[in-house]
């Protein structure tokens, strides 16, 4: 479920420019995957110039990431507001609109990412897209799965459960619950989808950042394209 | 929290009238509460004269209460669907809009209750309102209670985190996260409320159950009053 494509030299281009961004005193969201794993590392570098920022991870990994690159952390509860978040994502359509939650994160990712004054996502090309087309992971409650695959099923999308590899049995997420990657074809009303998913009971969080994302920076093989919502 | 008022033989009463509705054959949500307490009971009284039903409990206590009267029990994952459940409501308008979780089980409830071909709730006439007025019980991610909060401020809600009475700290649900008891004063949008709250990243349920009561059977102290959504 994890993507892949885009150099590594791309993501990192991209991270390091949206590093620029952060300012002393900020707070900053700290996405999750190997693009915003540049991001930290650019970040934990500024920091041991003396740069002053509380960072607040989006996950497990990038907990661990952010400690071992120096910078001090927060928990979500200690701070009033997000200053700026960077985070990766799947798959990014011409109006930022994003699917998030390869790597089953997008819960706490969506929490910190909407609480930021200002979200930018680090991406490489091949995740720009004309139209959103990748399924969209909703994290679901244990005991709700079968019940959210029927109402997926009935929003025309089709579902699988999505299996771990190194355990037996179902992904858990960091919060318990299971995920299921619903394929829809292409997303052509990403709003529309991201209501109705938001509405089914039993659905946690759903992949779908619709109106969230304020401007992406997109390494290329000599720079960054950075795109703004309009 | 949870909701007081109404007399037992009212509560009994609305809940007797709903278990009828009940046959051979069914799978039958349990609801959680003093009122959906009362059905649960006549259920099970039914099986033992025969009745050959699966239930398939909302909560820890319904769960505990059906095993206790004899109901043969299903998992949500064992079943493809529900016949009909009979659950309770803390506020019931006009229009069959209800709010529910009291007891913080209402995460568990909708996904029973919607997956339901038919959804009566049984009440006492205490709980019916021309509008809708209770604070609305949301459950949230515990990470995301603070952004939580914040939100339902901007969506001009009075936030309380429900406190646990016979533990230190708050009240944690079955699925392991907190909830936010946010006052609106009288909800006259129903609808819209329901869909910003679901919204919200990090709420995982919220107690509003816009569209999902097929009917309201209301005790009184010498019959049923039955309500059917227009």
């Amino acid at each position: 479920m994890k993507t892949t494509g885009g150099t590594d030299d791309q993501k990192r281009r991209a991270a390091e420019r949206a590093a620029e961004l952060v300012s002393d005193g900020d707070v900053v969201g700290l996405g999750t995957g190997s693009t915003a794993a540049h991001a930290i590392r650019a970040i934990g570098r500024m920091v041991a110039d003396g740069l002053d920022v509380r960072g607040v991870p989006t996950s497990f990994d990038s907990r661990a990431l952010a400690r071992e690159a120096g910078i001090p952390l927060r928990s979500l509860d200690e701070i009033d507001g997000v200053d700026v978040a960077i985070d990766g994502a799947d798959q990014l359509d011409r109006n930022l609109a994003a699917i998030k939650g390869g790597g089953a994160a997008h819960a706490r990712e969506k929490v910190v990412d909407a609480a930021a004054d200002r979200f930018v996502v680090v991406a490489d090309p091949t995740k720009v897209v004309e139209t959103l087309s990748r399924s969209v992971p909703v994290e679901v409650l244990p005991d709700a799965r079968a019940a959210v695959e029927r109402d997926v099923a009935d929003l025309g999308g089709d579902v699988t459960l999505r299996r771990a590899e190194r355990k037996d049995g179902p992904v858990v997420t960091d919060n318990g619950n299971l995920v299921l990657d619903c394929e829809f074809g292409t997303v052509d009303d990403p709003d529309g989808l991201a209501q109705d998913l938001s509405r089914l009971p039993g659905v946690v969080e759903h992949g779908l950042f619709v109106d969230l994302v304020d401007e992406a920076y997109v390494g290329t093989d000599d720079g960054v394209d950075v795109r703004t919502r309009e």
